[in-house]
C-alpha cells in the first residue's frame, strides 16, 4: 500500500494516451503532411534496418463473405505493437470506409499499453511513406513525373509522399471514374504538384519515370499490360494486396526486378502470387542495409510489390508516440484498472460503489 | 456524396462506444455484482452451446523475460471479438497489475468495431462466472462450503460468483500471506458470505464441498496434495493457467474426472500439462449441451481445469454491448475516419486543416 490508498482517482499508471481521428488530423496539421510522411519514412527505415530483431508473425485473419478483419502483431523484444485492420470492398456502397484501423503500442516488460490510436489515416500515411521510401532506392535518378493509376483514397497520400521523398513534380492521373481523378486534382491543387488528368492508362504513363498502381477492385485485374511498360521505369504496385487481387500482367513481373517487404506474405498477397513460389525477389530491408543493390541500371524495370507489413505499423506507432509530447494532440483514456493494492481489484470496485462516484472517464 | 458533405462533425458511424475502468465499475454497480456475474454466465453458456459455430484460434503470444502479452481472437461468423491481455507476475512489485486487459467487439460484415472496453475487471468477472457456471454442473448437490486457497485479486470474484450461481454460504480462506485473507474477509463482509480465515490449506478444506485454488506463483507448485482431497468434492483449479504453472499434485488429477474449456489449450496451459497428451477429459460445452454427463455420483471427484478461453471473453463483450444501452455508462470515441466520400480520406484531412478545427475528440 502506498500514498494513493483509498484514493478514487486513477494514478497516471491507469491512463493510456488515445489519438482520435480528429487528433490524428491535428497531428498531421501540426507538422505538415510532407514532414509527417518524411518522419514516418525515417521510422520505417530505422525499423527495417533492425529487421532481424523483430518477431515477424503472419497476420491473423477472420474472414466473412463481405471481407476480412486482421490483427497484425509484431514485437522487437522491448515493445509490442499490433494493428487491427479491416478490408471490406463493398463498404463504400453503404457510405463506410473499405479499410479502417486502429493500433496499440505496449511495453513488453510490463504488458501495459503506451498508446492507443486510430490507424485509418495513419495507415494511409505509412503506406505512402513505405512506397516513397522504397522509391528513393529504386526509382530512376531525377524522376519527376509519376503516373497514378487508380485515384481513390490512397492516391493523394502516394502523390504527397513521392513529392516529399523523391522530388516528384508532375502527376499523371487516371481512373475508370473521371470524378475520382478530378477529386485527386482538386485535393492536390495547393500542394505544388502539377496534376494532369488522363483519359487512358496509356496516356497516363507517357513520359512517367514512376508508375503507381493503386486500384481497389478485389479481383485479378490487368491495369498494366506488358507492352505499356518501357525500360527504366519504377513500378510502385500498391493495389494488389490480398489473395485474388492483382493489378499487373504477369509478363511485366517477369521483366522486372521485384522488391518486397516480407516474401512469405507477398507471395500470398501481392503481385507475386502470379509467379512460382521460388521466383527470386529482393527484400527491401537488405537494400536499406546495403546488403543488396536497389536500382543498378537506367534500363532496369524495378517493381515494389507492396502489400503492407506489421513492422511499418509498428514504426508508425513509434512515430506517433514520440510526436505526441510535442503536439499535445491526444487525450488520456482510463483503460487500466489501477487499484491502490494490485491484489485488491474487487476492493477498488467496492469502494467505487460505496462512494457512489468514481474517477473521471 | 450525401447530406453530410463538407460537414466536419463525424457521423454516428465514426464513433465506437468505450467503457473505461470507471464506467465498468459503474456498470457493475448499476445491476449489482451478483447479477452481473449471473448475466455473464448466461452469455457464456449461450456461446458454449453454439461451440461449433466459433472459429477457435490459439492465443497469439509475444513473450518477454518479464511476462507475456497475448491477443485472443475469435469469431462466430457474424461478430468478431478479441482480447488483449498481459501476464507479468513481477508487476505487483512495482505497484502494477499482473494481469490487465482490454477488448474489442466488431461487426464482421463491415469490419467496424462495435465496442472497445477495459477488460481487467471484466476478465476477473468472466473468470468467476466461468468457474461458477461449471460448478452448477459439477459440484455436489447442496454444496454450501467452499475452500479458497490463494486470496489474491481473483478470489473475491470467485466467492461472489459461487454465492450467486451455486448457493455457497461459507468461505474457508487460506493464503500464505494472512493479510491477503484478511483483505478478502474485509471485502466480503457485507456480501452475506461467512468467511473463516484458516491457518493451513488442510484447515481450509475441512468440510468443504468445493475447493477453489487460485494462487498466483508462476511455477509448478503443489497447493493440494493427494491425501488432502476426499471423495465427492469439486475442485475448481483457477491458478494454473500457463505453461510451467500448476497447483495440484498429479495424483489428484489421476483420481478426478477432468473438465476443460478447450483441450488443445488446457493441455498446454492447465493442470493437464502434467498428464499425457491423450488423457481423457470432458469438454464443458458438451456437458452444457447435454451430450456428456457432468457429475454422476456423490463420491466422484470432479475437477475444472480452468485456463480461460477466448469464447468467454467474446461472451463478456456481447454482455457489455447489450448492457450499455440500459446503463448509459460509456463514452463515444472518435475512432473511425468517416469522410463524407469514403474515397476522399485526404479531403477530410485537408478540410480539417483549412478550417483550423475538427470534430470533438
Amino acid at each position: 500500500m502506498n500514498a494513493k490508498i483509498a484514493s478514487l482517482s486513477p494514478s497516471e499508471l491507469a491512463y493510456v494516451p488515445f489519438v482520435s481521428v480528429d487528433h490524428m488530423m491535428k497531428n498531421v496539421a501540426a507538422i505538415g503532411i510532407e514532414n509527417f510522411i518524411r518522419g514516418l519514412a525515417d521510422y520505417i527505415k530505422d525499423d527495417f534496418l533492425r529487421w532481424e530483431s523483430f518477431d515477424k508473425k503472419p497476420r491473423i485473419p477472420a474472414h466473412a463473405p463481405q471481407g476480412v478483419i486482421e490483427l497484425m502483431p509484431t514485437s522487437d523484444g522491448k515493445t509490442f505493437g499490433f494493428k487491427y485492420v479491416n478490408g471490406h470492398p463493398d463498404n463504400r456502397r453503404d457510405g463506410l470506409q473499405t479499410v479502417t484501423g486502429f493500433g496499440v503500442l505496449s511495453d513488453l516488460a510490463t504488458g501495459y499499453p503506451l498508446l492507443f490510436t486510430e490507424m485509418t489515416i495513419l495507415t494511409a500515411l505509412r503506406t505512402a511513406a513505405t512506397s516513397a521510401l522504397a522509391a528513393t532506392y529504386l526509382a530512376p535518378k531525377g524522376a519527376r513525373i509519376m503516373a497514378v493509376i487508380g485515384n481513390g483514397a490512397q492516391s493523394d497520400f502516394q502523390c504527397l509522399g513521392f513529392k516529399a521523398l523523391v522530388g516528384i513534380t508532375d502527376i499523371r492521373a487516371y481512373d475508370l471514374d473521371p470524378k475520382a481523378s478530378q477529386r485527386l486534382a482538386r485535393n492536390l491543387a495547393g500542394s505544388g504538384l502539377n496534376v494532369t488528368i488522363c483519359k487512358s492508362p496509356e496516356a497516363a504513363i507517357e513520359g512517367a519515370q514512376i508508375i503507381t498502381t493503386v486500384t481497389a477492385d478485389k479481383k485479378n485485374a490487368t491495369i498494366l499490360t506488358d507492352n505499356m511498360v518501357g525500360p527504366g521505369v519504377h513500378i510502385n504496385a500498391v493495389g494488389g494486396d490480398c489473395p485474388g487481387k492483382t493489378e499487373l500482367h504477369k509478363d511485366i513481373l517477369l521483366r522486372s526486378d521485384i522488391f518486397v517487404e516480407f516474401p512469405e506474405q507477398t507471395r500470398i498477397e501481392g503481385e507475386l502470387q502470379q509467379l512460382p513460389a521460388d521466383h527470386e525477389v529482393t527484400e527491401l530491408w537488405e537494400v536499406y542495409a546495403g546488403k543488396k543493390a536497389g536500382r543498378t541500371s537506367e534500363y532496369q524495370i524495378t517493381l515494389f510489390d507492396s502489400v503492407g507489413f506489421a513492422i511499418e505499423d509498428f514504426a508508425a506507432l513509434r512515430f506517433i508516440r514520440d510526436l505526441l509530447p510535442k503536439t499535445g494532440n491526444f487525450i488520456k483514456l482510463d483503460l487500466l484498472a489501477d487499484p491502490d493494492d494490485p491484489r485488491d481489484l474487487y476492493g477498488m470496485v467496492l469502494r467505487s460503489q460505496k462512494s457512489g462516484k468514481g474517477a473521471a472517464a
